[in-house]
């Protein structure tokens, strides 16, 4: 973990914690990390994170450096700074897997712990599932629209900084993206990389074609030319000259890609001309702007293409760039250490109270109905969707690699209505309470309001 | 630097450096970063990120980890890895310095060097300006539309992960919020760090009142109450007694925080409740999904605030997530070392060629009117925006202070036109092209069409 990871933290957290520290107001509680409505153009979100939280977890210490920084504030009595100092996460986590889909209102995570400890952890948490999951969420709806066709990652120039940039590209690997052009996220996480060439790289050299040349005897392997430096059918005819003398000593020119103009009519004409020469084999890549509503969109008028480099758009996921998450209490323990469910009553903005489990419910022919939101303990016929994470501090899971989740996700996909996946989908997956918690949570909205 | 930022870097960089490499065609090569247009309901846009550029050029090395990591793909030789254990940034780099107001087709940086050299920087150099320079445009507009009440960062938890979180409190300070509530940035860079409470330290008393007592008695200097858990006219009477409690015991509540419902009337309402209590000194802070719109529609309304939280919808830049940033060649030496112009001609991606300086034309008044874009050594009467910050490979430029960026936006935003910074502006500052540069733009493209 980076150093000072904790600081990384809303400075309310801290301060509330002196006071229930100083208040000796230590009790458990429980949280519930969830997506309160889904973004626009949403249909359904796919939760990433969980294992940047639990190396948070597992490393989560306030050494010197942080402490005495702490002490300028002047905020922080000497008895809390000396308990910092000692701090570890001792509590339990439920979450759900990287690459389960999920609901609003569903419980992502799920923290049991000292209320000072699951305080602490809150806004880490919160960041984290937000980045992961709006971009896991928007990298699925890429796949989807791509049909099948080849997906690479290249938003690393215009994602949030650096930790966006690696974690995007983990994110659309999750998703089903084939690889990206990330090569620090290609050694951290053993993510395929890929690339193509630069305008600049054509620029540089006297001629067009003279710049092929050059490259494709550098990778003659693993060569895709960009052909829209000047004009594009003339870079196709170059490409070809190109493709054509690689081919005479025993290579295939790998690709062409098309990063501007009308993709329609310039993939058709770039696909003929390269039929027509013998280089039927040469797969065209579609770049520039795109995302899954221009892809969509390409296809759907026609255009040809084998691969699309997807960078800004789901980088960033321009269109829904954050999710509507939030950490709310739903239980706390009295001094008896008997838990009391609770909730919060503001206008808009309630939930549900008690310690929750999310069932995802299949019919008899093994497709996902409906979601049931159910108290702990409830017996529902379905399959519970939040596991045990971490229990009394430890990590008790063994995280799936990269290519399980993959697999996990493209499974589960499959198992819901196909209307689900489509770009304009306005399909709405139900999501229920159970009729326990429902009676919990008016009994306890009427109690609520007479408390003041 | 963090360890590794050196493959935070676009595969096809490195390809085309081997291909260079192998051609011997490392020669000097100058690239323009500049955004190609504005993005919506945007006016202008702010600088930051310099400070970043600077940090990673100066320790720019690949490591033995990164080395190996590379030699795994079997895309690179041996001679060009080991050329890579010996890089070094050896070019020049002149740069708007943060804080600075610039617009679309003007370069923010400018980099002159080896043509390796020159692409390996641009994936870190386009990241970086990309996220913090969209993210001081949002927030200078937020605080624009505050009017000079205070503005303060509230969006840790939503940022695109760890490294936003701090740049976005760090870039909206230099554009003029007040503080942030996240620590780390507070300790990396020196910025205030504010906070109030959250809706789980209310319920996780037995009552509101008790939780505002407990939290008052804690921070007598530095409490402000949320009082929007349970029934906000409720709360800001329960504020009222906490506020009274301290009083007697000589301190001044310093405010609460109005956190969601119709904030015109509840803001109205709570001034009278204070005031009519004899606090009238006590502030109001409003948050909740907050950015420049729904501030100007709150004032307009005539809603009360003192102070505004703004947490998710600037720290992502919701409404325009990222800049059109590029990164272009403008000009190569030939084997002689004179430089030649060079430009790009793909479809509605054309840019300005050559080696160029951006001037700010101020008015007899000393009101700014208009930029203009010209070749280096064009004498204009005007204001140069870059300078020159590393030459052959040494930082020369001593970055000001966070307070000095803060104070040069300030005043340099005093001489635009008021019109500019209205949050619905639809004023459109002038960028002109010199006379040379035009005939040169012309000319060049001209010849070049016929290259191919």
């Amino acid at each position: 973990m980076e150093r000072g990871l904790s600081l990384l933290v809303d400075l309310y957290e801290l301060t509330m914690a002196e006071s229930y520290f100083r208040y000796k107001r230590n009790d458990l509680a429980t949280f519930d990390l969830f997506v309160r409505q889904l973004p626009q153009n949403r249909s359904y979100l796919v939760n990433a994170g969980l294992n940047d939280i639990l190396d948070y977890i597992k490393n989560l210490r306030f050494d010197k450096g942080c402490l005495s920084y702490l002490k300028t504030q002047k905020l922080f009595s000497t008895s809390f700074l000396k308990y910092l100092a000692g701090f570890r996460f001792r509590g339990d986590i439920w979450a759900m897997p990287e690459g389960t889909v999920f609901f609003a209102n569903e419980p992502v995570v799920r923290v049991t712990a000292s209320i000072i400890e699951a305080q602490i952890i809150e806004t880490f948490l919160l960041n984290t599932i937000n980045l992961q999951g709006t971009i896991a969420s928007k990298a699925s709806r890429v796949v989807s629209a791509a049909c099948g066709r080849g997906v690479y990652d290249f938003s690393l120039r215009r994602t949030h900084g650096r930790d966006a940039a690696i974690k995007a590209a983990r994110a659309s690997y999750i998703a089903g993206f084939k690889g990206t052009s990330n090569v620090l996220a290609g050694k951290l996480y053993g993510i395929p990389i890929a690339g193509t060439m630069a305008h600049s790289f054509v620029m540089s050299f006297v001629s067009e074609l003279e710049s092929f040349k050059a490259y494709a005897d550098t990778f003659p392997e693993r060569t895709i030319l960009l052909v829209d430096t000047y004009d594009t059918r003339k870079g196709v005819e170059n490409a070809v000259r190109a493709g054509l003398e690689l081919k005479k000593r025993g290579y295939n020119l790998l690709g062409i890609r098309l990063d501007s103009g009308d993709m329609v009519s310039l993939s058709k004409l770039a696909r003929k001309i390269l039929d027509a020469s013998g280089l039927n084999y040469v797969k065209i890549f579609a770049s520039g702007n795109l995302d899954e509503f221009k892809i969509k969109e390409l296809l759907d008028k026609g255009a040809i293409a084998d691969n699309f480099g997807v960078g800004t758009h789901m980088g960033v996921s321009i269109d829904a760039p954050c999710l509507d998450v939030i950490y709310k209490i739903s239980e706390i323990s009295a001094r008896d250490g008997k838990f009391t469910p609770t909730m919060k009553l503001s206008a808009g903005k309630a939930n549900y109270p008690g310690r929750k489990q999310v069932f995802r419910i299949k019919d008899k022919g093994g497709n996902f109905i409906k979601d049931i939101l159910a108290l702990e303990g409830e017996k529902i016929n379905g399959t519970p969707l939040l596991v045990k994470v971490v229990s009394r501090g430890k990590i008790v899971y063994r995280a799936p690699s990269l290519e399980e989740m993959r697999r996990y996700l493209n499974v589960t996909l499959s198992g819901f209505p196909a209307g689900m996946r489509e770009v304009y989908s306005k399909y709405k997956y139900p999501v229920e309470a159970s009729l326990r918690l429902k009676k919990l949570t008016e009994g306890l909205r009427q109690k609520l309001s007479g408390m003041q």
